[in-house]
């Protein structure tokens, strides 16, 4: 990997000393530091050790799981099946309330956008994207960036009939090709009642001691049959010791440990306030309508869960941003690289002024947020409805330009998912429609100003309120049949519809258009252009062996089984089920199933229910399985404890810890709770 | 006024140019700089000048208001007022939404919550409060100066027969008492509908060009009888003309601008965030209840603009915190001080390290912020029934002491308003006291965890909705006969009430009482201690002639008229009310109301609407005369620019500009639109 000279090992170990840890690093799978690793833990993991796990591994479209069968059975979270329980719900009926389980294939209920990807292959193509984009300005570079990209995707697309994604590592120093095998047809097999999968709700959410079943069973299909996976995990439910090593396989989604100080006080200053003042005031619409009727709380409860969650990680960030020890480090840092890029004259010659660049562009971006959050970003226009309308003639206008000309969104590579996106069957409902909308409109003339171009070409005459009731209750986008036949028909369908959502849509795409290539070229390419040289800085004083920022694609860490010490009380590594029932109000979400209730006196009260350990996880690790040497599955990640959070910025080794359901209550609960006896046997055969 | 000897003229000099500009400064009348301002803007102000105007200028709860005739008449804004018309509202009848006009002094309405107080006399203590805190620790004098302000209160009111409010400038520099006559029968006589009067609502709040009739008119009573006022100020209906000096008499209700870096960076880490996720919440619930009836629009309407009011400025100020010019310059003030103190032996050894204990004394604050915020400072309880629970609970218990030992909001010198506010009939909606009750308990259990004791003790078997909903249903409290009783009855009758909310409220006293106790201690003594002695340290090396902090005590400042140039574009000081129906949509809030729509054609379209002026002024201003040289009105006070919110932590020349009402809109408006001709002749005889 060492593929830039180090010019200064002295440095790279006061550098790793300072900012890395024994347990630390979400590694990717062509950079997994082998010998590291079964130094610390006393392993032997080797390379088939590794593929086997790459193998077994499963990417869903907003969190990762595993085969646990040869039948193509898939163990992931409930939070990560909840949106499939949500679309197969009414107002009459939410099977997130109640859970699933399928007492035989044909119950098997499809996943509408749900997919599942398998990395089976990754080739770098660095030194194609240098060539390329050299000698080029900042904006033509970006733009010949993306087209490159597109290029790349598509070719190996053609060449291998897998999927083919470009991932960017290191904010730029290194650009790869990643190849899936991909299962489109994802079906619901088990899930609990979200008051066991999510006990404690969104107040013990982040925390630990915990006590949820968050885990949900999916199937893949291939030809209308059960997958047969290259490999799959079987499930230890003995589960691991304290102190027993164990690695997550899985697809962390986002970190910003390699962002600049600068950047980190745009997302303080500005991105992160923004976000939760938005949200937190949606939180509050969501819950008055939740509480108006039982019907409003069922049709509600999928989307509330996840903005909870979103707002509690968010306003942790912000807290982490706020401790000075964090910004003080990531400035020490900064002086140390620029230290030792100004020993090596070639090195500050090429590198140029990054941060200098950085400042621009983030002076550019403040000017800019405000319109490319709520016009082109879509703070302004929120909900199911509009976002149709805008796929529908953003992507049929796209689709008539050649494929490297389009936004990177509607490629060749993407439309198969835009496609299947766009005809799912799933529930619309009106009243949150309208309260998402009118939110948003409402926000956007209070941010923008009432007297912004768009604000007034939308709202000369009417209020948000009146005019997101009006565009919801007059169009026929909620039909997936209406919305296959616009995609179909193409931008001549969509310029004749009378539709008022599209004629929205319509109205204000040139206007987004415009404040996305502004955006692009004096925000994103100058930031691109100066993180890559700062990447490439990196690597020529530090070396490679440090692992990048989470992108959502796979990654491999490792830690053992462990608690922590909160402010000098021991928190200890596993909990047991007898203190969930001593916790329980009753109410929700601090309420029991009757299921459970019901089989109280039979259940094994001493069964450990979740359990910490200290791997490096974030958001998009969801449903990871937790691995011990031998490769068998020995927990359910689901979550972090609340110092997990700032693992966004950093990795608190004495106190980031990650959560996960423990084996043995995912057999108690199969066998004496649910009597999934079928499931059970597959899993354990 | 320089008590202090000062040590460094040249030092105040250069201090002065760098941070006090010719227009800013918010001056008590006892330390009115009158050559300064009669110098810049060629006027001849003098003591005579300024008397009348004190004698003219009213306190409300909530605002300022001036005496505009000798019955008693007084101007000041429709929000002043607002909450005034919706205690006289109902589900079907919102004077909000319709305005009022009493046709005879019969049909005046007495606002039961209001008072009008006029400043009659300033007496300085802050001698006898040194002397009673001397050699004391921290605690111990922190005590031993409340005991001593409630006690010279006690005195001075006794021997007065006024209302004497010990008043603390300069962060504990300076003790004064303030001497009062106390009107408590404030009547409405006059409001427009708040469709006119904040024309362009949350969006154009903090903004300008602006077009408001943000005025209200009310009437003091003695006796019965309208109330001769030692002074009034006429109203010069021709307004000022651009360029004019103008002088702003009112009560600015707090400001932060001699606050410490660590002080600053607590307001912008904790303070602001949480209440901004808090109250962002809170107006989603809001604005989700108003939006399902018309009744619930019209019962809401008068909380929701006073919050979202309160969002806007907070979001402006943590704006202003995120910009390094601010904090890096207060940094460069902190650091001139030091060095200053350092240059004399004497001083340094009285100052000692302020700066370290004022860290020490935020520590602990971040320490006890949840517990405090949420139990003893009401954000787990919120709404009016459990507050009116919570003061009988606590005010009985503290009347039993001595005066000298009870909280100071239960001083003697305090019952008569708590009186007055528990006996005041006032609608109280059994929705919106669910509504903010269960969020407040909702929010305490999330931010203080399930597990929290409080949280225990009322939550294990309710949740927070159904405990706020069956707390607010079986309460008897919205009665007011039955609050005074309980009142009446003392803490006997509070220790035998079953009322279910006086039940909570004595349930969590003890631990509301604990945690203020810790933060009195540990976070308020150390604080007060260290900026006494910076304020000492400011004075020894700056003089007085710096203006304190806004107290919500009167305060003149003086300007001109003008706008500003904002990037580029100038701002016009005037508006006229042609481009109001320009600019109006038909729907609220930018809907011209019916009574204006009806005599459209026989208004003067070029009226001035509003003005604008570099006035320094800050929230608890609004309703203030602006007063031109020789004493008349020419405008009322209503709002600041949107740069003015910064004015919390500096003075920006040249951006920050005060709003008023135009004269010429207000006479304009009370004959053509509202045929208030009554009125009319009282401002103009």
């Amino acid at each position: 990997m060492n593929r830039f000279a180090s010019a200064a090992i002295a440095a790279l170990l006061v550098f790793l000393c300072s900012t890395s840890h024994a347990d630390e690093g979400m590694w990717t799978f062509h950079g997994f530091p082998f010998s590291k690793a079964n130094a610390a833990l006393k392993t032997s993991l080797d390379q088939a050790w590794l593929d086997r796990v790459r193998s077994a591994t499963v990417r869903l479209s907003n969190c990762t799981a595993s085969f646990v069968s040869d039948e193509g059975l898939i163990l992931t979270n409930h939070h990560c099946v909840e949106a499939c329980l949500a679309e197969q719900s009414s107002k009459e009926k939410s099977y997130v309330e109640d859970g699933f389980l399928a007492k035989s294939r044909e119950e098997e209920k499809k996943c509408q956008t749900q997919v599942a990807d398998v990395l089976v292959g990754m080739e770098e193509i660095t030194a194609k994207i240098s060539a390329v984009t050299a000698g080029k300005d900042e904006a033509a570079a970006n733009d010949v960036r993306k087209a490159t990209l597109t290029q790349l995707e598509g070719e190996c697309e053609a060449q291998t009939k897998q999927k083919c994604q470009s991932v960017t590592l290191y904010n730029g120093g290194q650009y790869w090709l990643y190849k899936y095998k991909r299962y489109t047809d994802v079906r619901l097999v088990f899930a609990p009642e979200v008051s066991i999968a999510a006990f404690g709700g969104d107040p013990d959410n982040f925390q630990f001691p915990r006590w949820c079943l968050d885990m949900g069973l999916l199937r893949a299909y291939e030809d209308g049959k059960p997958a047969k996976p290259a490999a799959f995990l079987k499930v230890n439910f003995a589960g691991p010791a304290a102190g027993e090593a164990v690695f997550v396989s899985g697809h962390p989604g986002a970190t910003d440990r390699l962002l600049t100080l600068a950047q980190l006080k745009q997302q303080r200053n500005l991105d992160l306030p923004q976000w939760l003042l938005r949200y937190s005031e949606i939180r509050g619409r969501l819950i008055q309508f939740s509480e108006s009727s039982p019907e409003n709380e069922r049709i509600t409860a999928d989307t509330l869960n996840s903005l909870e969650n979103g707002i509690k990680v968010r306003r942790k960030m912000l807290d982490a941003l706020h401790e000075d020890t964090l910004l003080d480090r990531k400035a020490a840092e900064q002086a140390t690289l620029e230290k030792n890029i100004a020993k090596d004259a070639a090195l500050k010659k090429s590198t140029g002024n990054p941060w200098g660049d950085i400042d621009k562009a983030l002076a550019a971006e403040r000017g800019l947020f405000l319109p490319y959050t709520y016009i082109e970003n879509g703070a302004g226009f929120q909900g199911r409805l509009v976002n149709y309308a805008r796929t529908l003639v953003r992507g049929t206008a796209e689709r008539d330009k050649p494929n490297g000309q389009r936004y990177r969104e509607f490629t060749d590579g993407a439309l198969p998912r835009v496609q299947q996106n766009l005809g799912a069957s799933v529930p619309v409902y009106t009243e949150l429609e309208e309260i998402r909308l009118g939110n948003g409109l409402e926000r956007m003339r209070e941010w923008l100003g009432p007297d912004h171009a768009v604000v007034r070409k939308l709202m000369s005459t009417e209020s948000p309120a009146a005019l997101a009731k009006r565009l919801v209750r007059e169009t026929k986008l909620a039909d997936p049949a209406v919305r296959l036949e616009l995609w179909k028909g193409g931008s001549a369908a969509i310029a004749a519809s009378t539709d008022p959502m599209i004629m929205l849509a319509r109205s204000i795409d040139a206007d987004a258009r415009a404040v996305r290539k502004s955006y692009e070229d004096t925000v994103e390419a100058p930031l691109r252009s100066a993180t890559e040289r700062i990447a490439r800085a990196r690597f020529a004083t530090l070396g490679t062996s440090v692992y990048p920022d989470a992108t959502f694609t796979l990654r491999l860490n490792y830690g053992t089984v462990q608690g922590w010490n909160e402010n000098g009380t021991p928190v200890e590594p596993f909990t047991r089920l007898s203190r969930a029932f001593d916790r329980a109000t009753g109410a929700d979400p601090f309420r029991i199933p009757d299921s459970w209730q019901r089989v109280k006196s039979k259940l094994d009260m001493n069964t450990p229910f979740n359990l910490s350990t200290n791997n490096d996880i974030v958001g998009g690790n969801s449903g990871s399985p937790l691995i011990n040497a031998k490769g068998e599955i020995v927990g359910l990640l689901f979550d972090g404890n609340i110092h997990s959070v700032s693992g966004a910025y950093w990795f608190d080794t004495a106190k980031n810890r990650a959560v996960a359901v423990h084996p043995a209550i995912i057999k108690e609960a199969l066998s004496k709770v649910y009597s999934a006896d079928a499931v059970l046997a597959e899993l354990t055969r």
